[in-house]
């Protein structure tokens, strides 16, 4: 992980800037082997447990939060597998994902109801467009959802990238996290075997189906963590080696200055609480897996509370910290070819998944009464 | 404690309208056995850790914060018997504090340098006032303080409360925490026997001996911690039981309000951080203690860092939470007979112990460059 | 105005802490002729405008807010009287409140319909209690509201308090704002005489005759301006007179600390945006005034904007400096002889007097599409 | 203004984008008039205010914050002819800029002493390079100061861009206010003669003399108001026109979701209170300047307080709002093709211009004992 970071590191201010595929890097994820960590040991993976692959978000994303973006949104796809697949689909997909380091991209935006299924035998028909797709461009496969009119829910599908009718517009376009590989996918027809089927629809989710959407929520949470400390990381080393002191401070090295002790202070203060929360929310997912189908409804309703709470720090603490560090760093530090207006701009784009004040409502309905937050697609 | 903490919260609005000595109360903590809880099970007591000290202040707090700082800083005297006292001190004053149910009172406040020690034969002779003497009023043993002007350092010795020439002043008149006994200590001539000292002035204190004031600090925290407990659980009683939603809420229950949710989110968000990092704080002072005399500065520094953090938060969570919950709970909650107010008068009296802002300094200072805090009575 | 403020403030922590009624203070007021300020010329007043009357308010509330809000609610009776009376019952109820400086109370809180008025004659009858009337303890007036069943809306009336029937209770038990003789007002079947009426139910009120609440709100924002500057005032001077620095603080003198500095001009910033939008909401509200009956609707909206501007700041002006000043002035500044923690209750107290959440809403609505607030009592 | 405004909106985006010297922008501003509007009548110019030109500066900044730069430091270039040179200076410099609409550039930054000025003769040589150079790319004449040892001060002079030894190099490579032409100008050798000195080293200023400081300070926090008007005006219309409800709100309009409201009324009430102190401050700055030499220090102190009061309060409205208007806007406004991230990267990089934390220590200092700032090229 550290010479992938260290890789990474080395051409990240250029690609933030250039945007598009980043297909080198991606390879070189692929070298790593890291595309099987979370897979199970019997299809031929490293057997990793979620808190770990969250580390490696985490770690990744102080460098290149786009490229910790499709890291683990590859492995959410897979949990996606796991968690709504059977076992002939593990063996049939992730065999040889371990093998041959495949790429998943994801294709379910449940808000964006633009791609309909419509039953055709024992499979599926699909058409219609998907944005938002990360890591769609490159992948070799995608995990899909269809709007379902007749049952007004959605199916779930595994796809080769490759299939028949499926194009991958690389249109991703946003100010930030610009090499997520989120582009827009379009299906024409494209047919779904029953055995590509992961959700069929109008069933009724446990909980343990449910946990996707809280392994999507720490993704995001320990993507933010690793933008915050990344920033973090930058401004003291340019306080360290750039930074001058004010004129009027009074003292011989900015690092000495009150005022900048204080606002790293506060920086490490919003960092270490998230991290901390984050953690917790990383083990409670563990064993939220671990306990399989015995999973309860209540039980999975305290992570989702444990992980809102990582997520709403996170969030602040990215978005804050990378627009404070500005305040010890100074004008020259704004210099593009130092590239640290990336960190504010993958945070920014990134923390707009989902509001971050429904998280907040969320944490306050349960602390009023213990509700726990319905298990949707954000929580 | 679970019926201690009920029977102290029966009359806890009325205790804090009188202020004064809670007599009664505190023969209720006696009786209960928790004088002895941190005291080594060699010398009659229950040899708990300090973490569980630490839950209990918290557990405390919720309903009398007054009387579980009388309670932590007994147990933080017996700290100081236990890190700077030889084994024949240990078993001089732990033992009858075990076997009768006696309680310490502090003298130790050591920005006062009003009581002054002069050696005289092995021992020393003290005298002057030392007020913010928590506990001193119906105390047992004192642990006090003293200048000792030719080395510019203090000495610090083990007195029972009853020796001549120590007088106790219940003077203490702060518009918070009203029952803690803090009064001023007057010692006239006093004398102090060579075993009684338990620091004799200019020594050099080992990272051990300076765990002391980390365990004060934790005290607080979780004194802190319990407020900020208290006022929430307060609040969602009162909103659940007594208020009314607000005429142009458009909802018929004032917990449904979105407003009134998303405030409840931002509290349980400030109260869990703490908590979090209040309960790492307290494993690691275990962990320390445990450590003995091979304790390095490096892992006492990392403590203080963590102990910095957890008191950071609590701090802010219990002031901004005792004032907020009002926004909720609405004008009828202010009567007097509610008491809600005590949780930010509470709360703001103690808060200023030592001054937040350099322990967030502190933390920045740490966060640039590793630097530990400096071991004082404070940090 | 000076002399007066000089006399409340000799006075004013002793009387914080006795509560109850404030007779030789309100005799004071009397005495100063200010009761007659707010009185047109005709009437024998001295036709201040209400931005002197506010002024006043926010010059007596930095010493006794209590007293500021028994003040400024008497001039909004009178307000209320010109407002919703006609001429004759200007010189009914002015011309004697002129001569003889009578005092007049608040029985008008419209969310407490336990009032309620029947028709008899050309006049009413009414009966019931209202609680939180201010001023109504050693009041010679009442402006009252009650509750008109048949048509759904209220009736207000002004009465004088020693009408048969009426009965005032001193029952105000708040822990902040003691002294604003909110008492319970009992009405048993008083006579409402038609030349009482000020508003029969089921008018339709114009633009101007709403401006009551307007008022009512401006009242509360200046007294809330008063507390603020009331605590900086007194941060100030014992900064300067009692604060010692930090050991720690490396500087010789409390105010040479650059955090006590920066602490001073953050509370300073929060001060100076509430007092210049107070000010501007004050010379709209004189504006609105003088277009009597021409005032439009649309301008009657653009006051209310501007006057919840003014209160949203000075409302969190008030708590956030009368809570933080205790960061500067430290743990000994928290004597109950300094009385410095009546600054926070009275602000808590009187600043639940409606949710300040539902102003931030407004003001919402107006940023986004020109909304102006519905004319309400609270808006 | 209001066509000029209209033109810069156009384009706004994708020069953002493509940085670099906007040539025909400057044209249209050349075109409007607007390089003579504070030049006196009697040069030839408008003789506008500064309160004037304040205004258009937070006008043209909502739009194009980098052109609203070179505009505002086009006439402080001007301000500091009239402020430090004599009449013979004013009309060799000012008639011809009102008559041939020159721009002029800045070349002064006071903590960059590259420039060394040597005397000769009657007048000086400068050498050197100076940095953050506002304007100078496309300038007809530059204001320039350079460090001049013997006497440890510095002088300043007004020279044509074209003069020999001049040579500017448009190197401005920010992440923000990418076109402000903010070049690195050398100077090799360049002759200054006599009648260019506009400030001879080792003089002492005035109070008026001082004022150029002032009046930099304020340009800088009416852009930063453009800008957060900017960003909130661009999200209003964002969320009448494109925004969708969040699907858990309960409300079939984004407009109307509770928490969208909420926030807006806090962008307002930010950007209102800025909005406010400066047009105080404004004021302000027109009282002084026609006090002309009779200015007293106390006045010029009163006026920087009031600026820097406006300028913390601009700063983080500014930043605050080009931030959080995205939590409204949602993950599709992000699309680099409506460049909403350039209100942000524009306000970070420009308000680093001085560290805003001296400003609120300088307010501190005035709150605590009524200590004015010291007037220096920042304050």
């Amino acid at each position: 992980v550290a010479e992938l970071v260290a890789q990474l590191a080395q051409t990240a201010v250029a690609r933030d800037q250039s945007g598009g595929h980043a297909a080198s890097e991606r390879e070189a994820i692929r070298r790593s082997g890291l595309l099987s960590l979370s897979i199970p040991e019997q299809y031929g993976g490293q057997g990793a447990g979620w808190s770990e692959v969250l580390g490696i978000v985490r770690c990744l994303a102080e460098v290149d939060s786009a490229l910790a973006h499709v890291f683990g949104f590859h492995h959410l796809q897979l949990a996606g597998v796991l968690l709504h697949g059977g076992v002939a689909q593990h063996e049939r997909f992730l065999i040889p994902t371990a093998r041959d380091g495949l790429f998943w991209g994801n294709a379910l935006n449940p808000l964006d109801q633009r791609v309909i299924g419509e039953q055709e035998d024992d499979g599926y028909r699909i058409y219609g467009v998907k944005s938002f797709s990360s890591g769609s461009v490159g992948s070799d496969f995608l995990t899909v959802s269809a709007w379902h009119r007749s049952s007004g829910t959605a199916l779930s599908a595994a796809v080769p990238t490759a299939r028949a009718g499926v194009t991958v517009n690389p249109d991703w376009d946003a100010f930030g996290q610009r090499q997520t590989d989120s582009g827009t996918v379009r299906f024409d027809n494209v047919r779904i075997e029953a055995d590509d089927v992961l959700q069929r629809p109008g069933g009724v989710a446990t909980p343990r189906a449910t946990l996707r959407s809280q392994i999507a929520q720490l993704v995001m949470t320990n993507l933010y963590l690793g933008i915050a400390q990344g920033a973090l990381s930058q401004a003291r080393h340019y306080l360290q080696t750039e930074a001058k002191p004010w004129f009027d401070a009074g003292v011989s090295e900015a690092a000495e200055d009150p005022y900048v002790q204080e606002q790293f202070g506060e920086f490490s203060l919003k960092i270490r609480a998230a991290q901390v929360l984050a953690d917790l929310a990383g083990a409670a997912l563990d064993a939220a897996l671990e306990q399989g189908d015995a999973l309860t409804a209540q039980q999975r309703g305290e992570l989702a509370v444990s992980g809102a709470q990582a997520k709403v720090l996170s969030h602040r603490a990215a978005l804050d910290v990378a627009s404070a560090i500005f305040e010890i760093t100074g004008a020259r530090s704004t210099a593009a070819r130092f590239g640290f207006d990336r960190f504010w701009r993958n945070a920014r784009v990134h923390t707009l998944h989902d509001p971050v004040i429904y998280k907040v409502r969320d944490l306050g309905r349960h602390a009023i009464d213990g509700r726990l937050p319905d298990p949707t697609a954000y929580s």
